[in-house]
């Protein structure tokens, strides 16, 4: 049985700080380290998104790219582009904007926006040279 | 159990463009975009073939990657580096050149010439900076 | 003295043949090997700009990057990519598609539409991972 | 006569956002866009450093990586690296964070530390995967 | 039930050479070829540590990459880089030194040490532009 | 006046240390750190040669890729890859390995090939993630 996965990559930037308010001071600068910098620091994201599905024999595509384009521009790019994650983002309220935390939520926003037939298998998101995250949910 | 997988990685360029007879012109410029272009355009595929098997205690290896550099030169590079996939590689005849069954047919053709106890686990193909494909079948 | 310069990066795919009508066929085989293959082949061209120009005060930027994205789209990747070098584009009749050639007609029509002040640098191509083209012209 | 040259690559991360106090806002949305976002954005800048000196013949080097790096670290990361640069770092007061400008206040700082006999050549800044800056002065 | 996993970016160089002394010199020649060079060769190994844990709802981290920088650098990093894996490494001895038993060698190190809740899940080493290897163990 | 500069880059591997004998060990150890380690350690060098010469009308080329191809191979892959720098090379004999010196001896064998009317312009050596080195001569 065949598994065709497309992966689409893309890249935003945005500041963010990581402070958990619900610990004092100390514990934040202990936990975070530089993360915990007052005045917000920031990245470029690398971030790949990889769904699979079947291939229409038609168009012999799973999905077109410029619409798996257009779906990761509209739920991801828009919103968290030059943006400040722990001030802008409505869906990001409440939340400890770690990159583990980070593809959790985009994966949830686009999860609910793929055509039917087309699931999402991973949200991958490079933070710098040396770390990055993979998130998926069955 | 342990798993151990070798990444070979290489390039190839060619020319094609998609079009499926079947349908009409405007299905086609609407379904293809600019990859409906008449005159084809064409790319070159990052590829990177996973393969898994046992490791030999007297080399140390899988696969002596000079071994499989062969193979995939033989079966993939050498019949469509500088090609028109549309018109000049015997296997792709009637195929619709989407990186999705260029993916397939190449694990088709690799499939089949491994040698015993090394299995053919991943075809990737890279088409562009932010667009790839990953194939496999169990 | 000061010098500013920026470099945009950018990518287009097209496909091309190496054929020279002044010559005859063994000459071209001879002379451009799997480049002269008759029905095409392509490339993913990376493509980088270089530009210089003073850094305005109120600003402080040599020219905004959107704009220098727009001069780029609308002069390079709009004319070239997706398309047939050979047949398809105005600017490149009867000039044979090499790197080389390319870069020049690039050059040619970039210095002509920046903005006053700004000055083009260097023209690069990169249309292979061991392969790449500089041109400049003082 | 020979020239040989060093280049020291590495990343920092930061927030900023591009505002002209000296304009009204109106100016500033038109001029800077996205980048005038009012809770700040951020990058991870790849740095190049580029210095040239004689090699010496005792030790093969122009100067040794290793002192290259803590320079580096020193005049550049440390006070640069999980930082805002509107708010929190000493030489870049009053200065419009472009990267244009970022490249000649690191250029200020570098040029005064290297050893004698070791000049700086080039600062080069990617802010994104299609925007960098080169910065020399002579 | 999502899954989450970090990956770690690193480099290490070292020397070494393939020969296996259980056969003789015209095997070791024919089986390795360059890699049986008698007086070692070497390589930059780029090397990606995926481990797989529960995100601590308190940090928002499955484990703080800061920690994961040090013990890839105390279990692999320290005794592996700048050495010659033939001779130096204590983990190494009697080991042929392919990239495949690297990897083996490498996860077993790292599993010892992995903060209870965190899994290792893949050693990955890449030894040349085409060639890597991935290695997992259930 | 255009110019117009080939790229070509490529990688080799090789084994080496830093020791100069005609200081004493204490020296050694502090000048070049554990690149002085005794038993040799190894790089995968990314090497990047610059030509420049006058655009052929025929071929629309400087100097065709693959001639360029060949003298890489023959003058400098050849005999560095998978070997030890200071025990095989007959061009290296009596020269400190650092990557400033291997620049400037690979920079002396290609001058010395290049066909007429193609002048060498830069010799790119990249060492590490971090490090890098260029060299020319006029």
């Amino acid at each position: 049985m065949p598994s065709t996965r497309l992966v689409h990559r893309s890249e935003f930037c945005a500041a963010f700080r990581l402070n958990n308010p619900d610990f004092d001071e100390a514990w934040n600068a202990a936990t975070f380290g530089v993360c915990n910098s007052p005045h917000f620091h920031g990245h470029n994201w690398q971030m790949e998104i990889e769904v699979e599905g079947a291939v229409d024999p038609d168009t012999g595509m799973v999905l077109n790219f410029l619409h798996l384009d257009k779906l990761v521009q509209a739920e991801v790019l828009q919103p968290l582009d030059h943006k400040n994650l722990n001030i802008e983002v409505p869906f990001l309220q409440g939340v400890l904007p770690t990159t583990e935390n980070l593809a959790a939520c985009i994966w949830q926003r686009l999860a609910e926006v793929l055509p039917e037939g087309v699931r999402l298998v991973e949200v991958r998101l490079q933070e710098s040279a040396s770390h990055s995250v993979a998130y998926q949910k069955s």
